[in-house]
């Protein structure tokens, strides 16, 4: 491929089809987040995003809005356009008979299957296509359907949240409140982007957690972006291996009590529960019971992870749980990103620990992260990182 | 004092002013640091800073610049000029023969004996005085000189190191390295603003810790400002209640054998080590010894922090020790700024603590931070802090 030049105007307009993309990181899953505009003669002529997998793309809106002036005018898209009839005719055509005259795309389609093709039928009918403008800003509208169509792996993020001496509850168990109200909000504008939410039965107990999100504790800037009527809730995928889950009444639980679906996740060998419990639990509405291999007596996450992208089009998962569920994911090597909240405390030495991890011998054991970015959130500090590979 | 508005010439001048007085954070110790700006017909004119104890004031040196160009000018102060004879002649007075015919201060002076004093001197020769202007940068220019003409007490920073999950050593105690080498370049420049470095006899042999400032590891932005020809080491102040410190020959520890001064505090009451050894210890060079009180078998920290003050001029205590020395300054509310080096490491639950603090019961006993700054050193996190009182 020969190296192109962007011109001004090329990144002007690419960074605006991204912003546009942004409307529906709330909404799509498990569709990608697309954005398009449409230049006529150096003026705007149509913009749209894709808001919702069934629902049309982003190139269609944007060509119905330009109208007859699509004519000549050059489109900017997020990603590479779709060369299949899906739920919807594919987006390369309708660019083709709309006489568009160059393409400008972010990125290729990230499915390996069918990268490329796109691209090739809109050059096979004389079209000038550009790839590469604002790619890694691209990638960045969709770490969960890029993982998902190039490994058939979810995107997992682990939310971690302690006191900046490392403790996530004093030694009797106290924990209510570490972090403050602005970086609960936080967590709400987390849970509303993945396609589920992972948890275990312990958490819920512990904390008749309801992990679900809750439009009124967005922070304001997504409520702007996220209309209330568009709630979408996502899939909270719960780790109840012992069963514990079922042997408290349902309606006590605010799991079950709270808008969204719930799946069980229970051991397939060697039941250790009763099976009326389990019988009762398929009755609970919108919740499903699956059954995954255990793996020394423990789940096994990486096939429960590959099971939840093929058989539930899970590709975005938010890790709320504790710091056992914490250590195996870390350990497995299965987390992407950690989202750690610290809050301005010191809760004491004998406090709980933020992970399960332990018996490390040698600092070249340790876990390296890469900080990619740090921020003050209220009065809390929340980091991203990724774990380094050794 | 009516109100006064001061025009952005003034802000500017006061900048600029601020600006020059840190040229002095690593040498004027325990003096403070202040900037003068002499302006005539809107033309800077005189710039001077006090450098070092003994050596002329900020004032001083902005008049002999300005010369003949004083008389009628507008001097910039970043705390009032000084009313008394000291090692040099009033700055009041230099300000009044030079025929200044305003002066503006940032802040007055902060001991409540002499505060006001120099104004008064300087109004009663008919020059008009405006004070207040940038007085929260003046403050921060000398929070060890401030506290102490306050108080009688120095301003104690305790420097803290430990992973994101609070480690601060691996369960073997392995520790090197934690934090990154910028990290530790950032500590040198802490050390070298301090009056005092404290520590302990268990950190200094433990790590061989030479607790001194090293020219070639500091922050390039300070080296610029801080020449090779004049490093000032901080006294190093070692707490040495066992006498353990002497029980091993000086020539095998870094603290004995590099430059600065060393002062070894060792119990008054029913010493617990033999007199020969401590005899010793004063025949090295540079190296004197202190006795303090204890109290429930610990050094009365408080008494100890208010006899360096009162004994060795020491306004500024930088703090490099462990965990259980940190614990007993936070309990006690001898902490005025922690500083919080958080590496991006997880080094497993079963490590090393942050601080003895140990068990509370409720979160409300949890000890809170307000962070006043918060940023990435190399690739390690640090967090500025001052303890909530409650």
């Amino acid at each position: 491929m020969t190296q192109v030049l962007f011109s001004a105007i090329d990144h002007q307009m690419m960074s605006l089809a991204i912003h546009l993309a942004k409307q529906g990181i709330y909404t799509t899953s498990p569709n990608p987040n697309v954005g398009c505009v449409i230049v006529h003669d150096g003026n705007v002529v149509g913009k749209g995003a894709h808001l919702k997998a069934g629902e049309p793309h982003a190139e269609v809106h944007a060509l119905r809005q330009a109208g007859e002036l699509s004519e000549g005018s050059t489109a900017y898209v997020t990603l590479e356009p779709c060369s299949h009839y899906g739920r919807t005719p594919p987006c390369a055509e309708a660019l083709i008979k709309a006489k568009i005259r160059r393409v400008v795309c972010a990125m290729q389609d990230p499915n390996p299957q069918v990268a490329g093709r796109g691209i090739q039928m809109l050059r096979e009918a004389g079209i000038q296509v550009d790839v590469g403008l604002l790619e890694q800003d691209a990638w960045q509208l969709n770490p969960g359907f890029i993982k998902w169509m190039q490994t058939g792996m979810p995107f997992v993020q682990l939310k971690l949240a302690a006191s900046v001496d490392g403790k996530t509850a004093l030694s009797n168990g106290q924990s209510q409140w570490i972090t403050g109200a602005k970086a609960r909000q936080d967590v709400q504008h987390y849970r509303a982007k993945a396609g589920a939410i992972l948890s275990t039965a312990k958490t819920v107990l512990d904390d008749n957690a309801s992990l679900n999100v809750r439009w009124d504790d967005l922070p304001q800037s997504v409520q702007a972006i996220y209309d209330i009527n568009h709630v979408r809730q996502p899939v909270r995928v719960i780790l109840n291996r012992r069963g514990d889950l079922l042997k408290k009444p349902t309606n006590e639980l605010k799991l079950f009590n709270t808008d969204g679906e719930r799946l069980l996740v229970h051991p397939k060998q060697g039941s250790i529960y009763d099976m009326e419990t389990k019988a009762a639990s398929n009755k609970v509405v919108d919740t499903q019971v699956i059954e995954a291999e255990l793996n020394d007596d423990q789940f096994d996450l990486p096939f429960l992870f590959k099971q939840l992208a093929k058989d539930q089009n899970i590709n975005h998962i938010w890790v709320e749980a504790g710091a056992t569920l914490a250590a195996s994911l870390i350990k497995q090597d299965l987390v992407d990103e950690l989202i750690i909240y610290i809050a301005p405390k010191l809760m004491g030495t004998d406090g709980r620990g933020l992970t399960q991890i332990m018996g490390l011998t040698s600092m070249k054991e340790a876990i390296d992260l890469d900080i990619t970015d740090l921020r003050m959130v209220g009065a809390d500090i929340r980091l991203t990182a990724k774990i380094v590979k050794k």
